[in-house]
């Protein structure tokens, strides 16, 4: 298939193009190079709306991620998951917990899942994340939930790629200084205490609340919603907050800024990415180099000044 | 101070030539290069045991280390923490919790702990911490504890630093399925469910035990340990986990595989974040090139090759 009829396939809402285009753009290939430039004006046309949606296993970000996608199918827009596990040596590639948990969106053509692989090359997530949604948003996608896993570099990339991110925390899974300590307070758009039906909802609500307090939020202050994601307890008031957190990014010139940010850190990763895969093939040599730092007879700082000469022409 | 003589301080054991030193590394710059070249011979002459304790928030990762530290101590083994929780906002820097919970330590001049950051730049984690290491084996310290918060792309980067990666577990912080999604089972090579004196400490044992029963092990099969980490109980057995994993490292030339990846990791990532630096320091073009790719103008592949075009001379 050539490039242009690729980009109509997918305009004309294709499922397989899709799937194989963003397998194209994950390997960063010169065939994805080709692709990104074709669909570069669609996708400055047109763009979705990236929320980010983060916490701890086992806080129910996969059953808060559906009751989403049906609040968002019932008002006419297609939505793309973007769910991104550390894949899994036992599996060869991620679980399928949470897409049993789709299941009910599984035969809906306005619905599209995706399983992203964190682990692996440096900023690989970063780097490839903003063209996955270039392609989603040259296929038509009007929002794009992206489910993390776990809490650590792969939240602030997550923070970094959404428009809005909602930070999902669950009574008794910790408290308030441990979700402070775990990063995630500074990254939260919106909070949400998910199971809000078990006991120390409340408690935990409180104890989030009185940390932002502690904070100083220019322009946005971070509400905090309690929401039971298996009984659809709690979506409106989710959706209530990424609605006003969305308008309020769009009057205070925030999501401007937030999209530089945004291209800008795409920019730096493939970069970063770009120089890394370059090393790599030169294995003799960063083994060699490899063996001498680890003999004592050079330093890290000289071993990439000898790769970088090597890698210069 | 000339290198040499902070080198002697190094080497005396001065705490606040440390502190300086692991800044130092941690700017990446000129200094920081002229001090680990003059470290690098005592680097390879004294490796200090790293072990990496990881685990999602609240299951006790604090308390264990705190169990180790004065387990190796009395061993008459000189320790190190290197704590790497994401700042907060709040605080300006890490939290404070951690370091009370170690204030046992806090007078002994045989243990020494520093809070590490890991948000910022891209590798940022990765390309610091060998260096911080480097310089922790040339203060000759003899066991490193590097604990993080979270599951997620920063553990990943400690199974890559550590000799032995300590998994933690607490009973109800999700099941074996929850551990698996989070990518946690592939970087363990030690599972210990903490605050095993709670409900369902041995059905979550069981569980990871059966998920390990599950995957291919050549060599080396993760144990799973009970610990009740406030109370010292079950560290005797964690402590024998780490050293049977120690001596099949050595045995089975595993050691020295991981020391070599390590340092190739440690190539990598400072040349990711020295060439991710460089394209910093060229702030105007950035911001250009990001404009030009969110008006649909250019490509983010076509931006990095202009971006690169004006990095090499």
């Amino acid at each position: 298939m050539t490039t242009v009829d690729q980009v109509a396939a997918l305009r004309s809402g294709d499922v397989r193009t899709l799937a194989r285009s963003i397998s194209i753009v994950e390997t960063q290939s010169a065939q994805a190079r080709k692709l990104l430039a074709a669909i570069a004006p669609l996708v400055a046309d047109h763009s979705p709306q990236v929320i980010g949606i983060t916490g701890s296993p086992g806080v129910g970000k996969s059953t808060i991620t559906a009751a989403l996608v049906s609040a968002y199918r019932k008002e006419g827009k297609r939505v793309a998951v973007l769910a991104v596990d550390p894949s899994s040596p036992f599996s060869g590639g991620a679980l399928l917990g949470d897409r049993i948990r789709m299941q009910q969106h599984a035969n809906d053509p306005g619905v599209y899942i995706r399983s992203m692989a964190s682990r692996g090359h440096l900023g690989g997530l970063a780097a490839t994340t903003p063209q996955v949604i270039a392609v989603l948003a040259a296929a038509g996608f009007d929002v794009v939930l992206i489910e993390t896993v776990g809490v650590g570099q792969s939240e602030v990339e997550v923070a970094a790629t959404a428009d809005t991110t909602i930070v999902l925390l669950a009574p008794g899974m910790g408290d308030g200084i441990q979700a402070a300590k775990a990063g995630i307070l500074e990254i939260g758009d919106i909070f949400a205490v998910n199971k809000a039906d078990r006991d120390g909802a409340q408690t935990t609500a409180r104890e989030v609340q009185q940390m932002i307090a502690l904070g100083t939020w220019p322009g946005w202050r971070p509400p905090v919603v309690l929401t039971v994601g298996n009984r659809d307890d709690g979506i409106d008031d989710l959706l209530a907050g990424i609605q006003a957190h969305r308008a309020w990014l769009s009057q205070s010139g925030e999501e401007q800024q937030r999209r530089l940010r945004r291209v800008r850190e795409e920019i730096l990763a493939l970069l970063a990415s770009r120089t890394v895969q370059a090393a790599q093939q030169r294995e003799a040599d960063l083994n060699a180099l490899a063996q001498r730092v680890l003999s004592g007879g050079l330093d890290a700082y000289a071993a990439v000044d000898e790769l970088s000469a090597r890698l210069t022409p």
